[in-house]
């Protein structure tokens, strides 16, 4: 494949080249300025970037992709820290933690604040925590850190963990980029009342039930009873896998060497079976149509023609005057125009 | 608006004017028959179609739609029946009755079976019974029963009641072509154990548990508790309705009544506060936009070029050798040419 060399402009330094060097000599820093580039919405950048993935494509997918979620205060990033410290240290992975956080608005997003608890893999040189994409609509987002993936697995990070927060619809698209879906409960309080959403607990391949070190231990088993009971109602996944149910402590690290034990369990059991290779290119297909649906779509709607048109048939249809199917097909023939 | 005058060919031997002087006139053949172009995937057809349903959008919008579902055995059709019966003796209703049943696959529908379940309404002048469609997707369905409901406002229908089966997505769809939404359930199961899906009973504007004939009164009353402290726990309607529980016999007829008054207070309450017509916009839009995306991607999908390139790109994705995001960059350039 061909390097673009593109000259250099105000707004954009480097051409592709550096980047891709950058990654194959694993500077962190230039990762890091790499993933800012794919969540960049100019056209420049973007070109650079498609260009990027394309480059590091065959040297990607070697990695355990892990999605955790879990609503605020169940201690995702107290777990995380742990988890990875573990993975680290007794494992000898390099881990990399992406954060998809779409409530966040700000700069840097929500994770600066979980920074300050995941010391360890802050400052660890095997492992890279990068903060959710501030910019953009989930779709964009989600796009950036599936791309970011791509761009860890070709630095050579064998373990990425995507964080995201529980409550809303990202779950699905995270879902959908990850090999293994954990979710993090906690004890004593029901599902409906920690707002997660039922179609995430029909995702989770094990649920965790963080914080055992300050929960009644009898509470914890209950808690585990009652999950296990409701994971027994969803239909039998595909892959052959009975979701699991354990529990840990974040902050004395009991029961995080079980949680791999799930996750490898998981990881033989689905490569033997061959669902883990499956689900992958389940994946690509689907990120490959949603991909084609939404640009799609993007160029109809923002064709000025049918703008100006929608505005004043949406009218009639609102109004009675027109019905939505022959509307919608005035709109198209002017578009096949 | 000009009426179309085709010549008549073999499989059309009918004008538009033919089926809306029928409808004006009431004739009860002639709205089947309608109902059976809409149903039509004719283009010649689909023409006389359309044109029928402008034609008919002004004197449609004046009934009261209303969404039945439950799962198999939850006894719709009686249900139906008895609630049909009464609006039509009690309240001198004119009832149509629509079915959607995306499972059935043979002509006529598994309401045919249903249609001996409702011997009076089967016979009544102020009634009309229509099977489901049987041919085409779950979106020509529900395309050829929103249509459907225009017809048989323009006849002169004032209560459209749309029957569902309650295990498959077609609810989404029902959903959003009627007023009030009914969830039919049994006592003594719990809603995982009725197949029922969560997101359908978040729908609902009213739980109403049937064969109270034979079923104990306390089971009963317990079921409607449960379902009670159920809705609890979803986020408030924004049209500040509560979705009220009851319970009835279809067989002995006991608490239908009831269960229409709900739907009358349902009626009185979101007319005065604006949104029974605000919901009946938010519907159109709703059709308004399915439609364009789901004609927008068709053509795209459709085009000769991109069914080619498409076969031999998807291979590359999930072969990992080009990424989603620029395979899909490489299908719409090749369609904007």
């Amino acid at each position: 494949m061909s390097l673009i060399n593109l000259p250099l402009k105000k707004n954009q330094q480097f051409d592709v080249k550096y980047y891709f060097d950058g990654i194959q000599n694993k500077d962190l820093t230039i990762l890091s300025k790499a993933i800012t580039l794919l969540e960049s919405i100019k056209a420049e950048h973007q070109l650079i970037a498609e260009e990027l993935i394309e480059l590091c494509l065959p040297f990607s997918g070697n990695s355990l992709r892990i999605g955790t979620t879990g609503v605020p205060g169940v201690g995702k990033s107290t777990f995380i820290e742990a988890f990875g410290k573990f993975l680290i240290e007794t494992e000898h992975k390099k881990i990399a933690v992406l954060a998809i956080d779409p409530s966040s608005t700000k700069s840097k997003g929500s994770i600066l604040g979980d920074k300050t608890r995941m010391n360890f893999l802050s400052t660890s040189p095997n492992a890279f925590v990068r903060p959710s994409p501030s910019a953009g609509t989930l779709g964009g987002v989600a796009k950036a850190t599936r791309e970011s993936i791509i761009l860890c697995e070709a630095f050579g990070f064998d373990t990425i963990i995507i964080e995201t927060v529980g409550v809303g619809q990202s779950e699905t698209e995270v879902n959908s980029m990850v090999d293994f879906f954990l979710l993090l409960m906690l004890a004593g309080a029901g599902d409906e009342l920690q707002g997660i959403k039922r179609g995430i607990m029909e995702m989770a391949d094990a649920i965790v039930i963080n914080k055992t070190d300050i929960e009644n231990a009898n509470r914890v088993k209950l808690a585990q009873q009652h999950y296990i009971n409701a994971l027994h109602l969803f239909p039998a996944n595909e892959n052959g896998w009975i979701p699991k149910v354990e529990s840990c402590s974040a902050i004395n690290t009991s029961g995080i060497p079980a949680v791999w034990k799930i996750i490898t369990q998981y990881k033989e059991q689905t490569y033997n079976n061959g669902c883990f290779d499956k689900k992958r290119k389940q994946q690509a297909k689907y990120w490959l149509s949603e991909t084609i649906n939404s640009s799609v779509l993007a160029m109809f709607y923002n064709n000025p023609t049918i703008k100006l048109l929608l505005q004043k048939i949406e009218k009639d249809v609102v109004d009675g005057k027109t019905s939505p199917f022959k509307a919608a097909k005035i709109l198209l023939d002017h578009y096949k125009k």
